[in-house]
């Protein structure tokens, strides 16, 4: 039977599974609401069932990677995370690897993301880059010397909380000024917001999203244009400073927000160019993901598996 | 015959050099100043000779270690080093492995700093953390999965170049508001100017440095005392930043300024603290390093020759 490993991805709406080989190619495909269990036995004992299905007689399961927000690599927990219905520290690995009888790998999921374009994406020949996803928030995950930095305790990558303006922003964790408050789909629309005076989509009479934000600058419009801009320049300085920590050969950027492509990219680049110390000038690389954004989430958390293949 | 590695540390003045076994015991010592010679190559020609005097039929020379300012561990190039004689790139490890008949080995000063706390320091237990150096300006170097990163090009850990202030102070690298113009001794003593209007040293007649600053400080004067809490306050938010990237177990201070022990202490750990994101705080130990303060450039230039010993 065919070796394939399964990737998870948790989200507060839905959590999704695919089964990967060792090529990247998902070979199988399924969905769940995230919310709709009563109890932790009855949402694993779901996901679980479903992963079986999909490997049937046909595959064998030589293991499962989780991404999930605050997902937490060294103890295998979801630790405290505010948009996942269980509270606390939740055991999900050994839980997992128990219903599942495979071993069972858990991480941030942009971490999981990141080693996704390692092994599957732009990034199979570097050691050294950083993975930055633009959603609802900012996520991040860092690889040096070919391998994801996990620091201490298992939560390093937390790029979206580098604060970059003192008493900016309030932030989803408590603090203020926090990168992902400006430079996420949430961030461009409070900033669109902040240049506008409007909260309501004109057209549809519902409240901005990014999408709307990225439509009216497509059609010329001025405050949205600069929206992109100052995005860019918040973002820009921000992954200059990072540079400085790890020195890597590209950065990539993922998720919704880059579909708005140079309007994005560019302010991006010429901000993180004009902010680079001299010895990195020219060297750094801003490139987009090359995971296919449908099946990211299930590629990277495949990817975990994948990676540590000698030595599960 | 003793095995030994000898360590050098190249600075703008002087050039050190010691012998240091594989315990860390520092067992001869020289130094050079590193402006007297016409060329590179009596430079190099009178270190070398230095060295070999020094392990004379006594010891077994394994290789050298450098510690140099813009130390490329990659290339064993001095690359554009403002401070040091020579302009451009200089191939100090290839001249000095060829002189010396022994494997060389460059980097960063900060960076061999960081590997001497780690091989003979506070940091032997300890896989992930940070060293930072305050001195004339600001280093660092960054120890993730117990070993330095040196990123894609070997320029890894510029830490003193994080833009902390928009527009902020200009800094010797061109651009403005980095980290060392606040959180480096030029950096207090800019701030006690800037607070006190005055620049020089009313006892001595001549200019203001951080030894009189920390003085007037322990002499109870508020605006000194206000001049190492600014700095701690700046410093503070800069690390609680690091953390985010990589999630050390510790960050160590380093150099001339932690003379001051807790009136620099106190203000970083408190503004540190302050600034964390939730997952950190309470975690990350903020300790003086436990290098001797003379001998820590050669420890940690020998340091990368004892930490590759198998290799080398």
């Amino acid at each position: 039977m065919k070796k394939v490993a399964a990737g998870m991805d948790i989200g507060g709406t839905n959590t999704v599974m695919g089964l990967v080989d060792e090529k990247g190619r998902v070979l199988a495909r399924a969905g769940i609401p995230t919310r709709q269990f009563k109890t932790l036995k009855a949402y694993i004992g779901a996901v679980s069932g479903t992963i079986r299905e999909l490997a049937g007689n046909k595959y064998t399961l030589i293991g499962t990677g989780i991404g999930a927000p605050n997902g937490n690599f060294f103890t295998g927990c979801i630790e405290f995370a505010p948009n996942l219905p269980w509270k606390g520290k939740v055991p999900l690995a050994k839980r997992f690897s128990k219903a599942l009888r495979c071993p069972v790998i858990l991480t941030n999921d942009a971490n999981a993301a990141a080693l996704g374009e390692k092994l599957f994406g732009a990034a199979k020949k570097m050691n050294d880059f950083i993975f930055i996803t633009l959603g609802t928030g900012l996520g991040s995950g860092i690889v040096v010397n070919g391998a994801l930095v996990y620091g201490h305790d298992g939560m390093a990558g937390e790029l979206g909380h580098v604060i970059v303006e003192k008493n900016g922003r309030p932030c989803g964790c408590g603090r203020r000024g926090c990168l992902e408050t400006y430079c996420s789909a949430t961030g461009i629309v409070s900033t669109y917001v902040q240049l506008t005076g409007n909260c309501r989509n004109e057209t549809a009479a519902d409240s901005i999203d990014a999408r709307y934000v990225f439509e009216r600058a497509r059609a010329g419009e001025e405050q949205a244009i600069e929206a992109f801009r100052f995005t860019g320049e918040v973002l820009g300085l921000a992954l200059a400073n990072s540079v400085t920590h790890t020195s890597p050969e590209a950065i990539f950027l993922f998720g919704g927000l880059t579909r708005a492509g140079r309007l994005l990219f560019g302010p991006v680049k010429q901000n993180l160019e004009n902010n680079l110390l001299k010895v990195y000038r020219g060297k750094i690389k801003l490139l987009p993901s090359r995971l296919p954004e449908s099946d990211a989430a299930v590629l990277g958390a495949a990817s975990l598996i994948w990676n540590e293949k000698n030595t599960l």
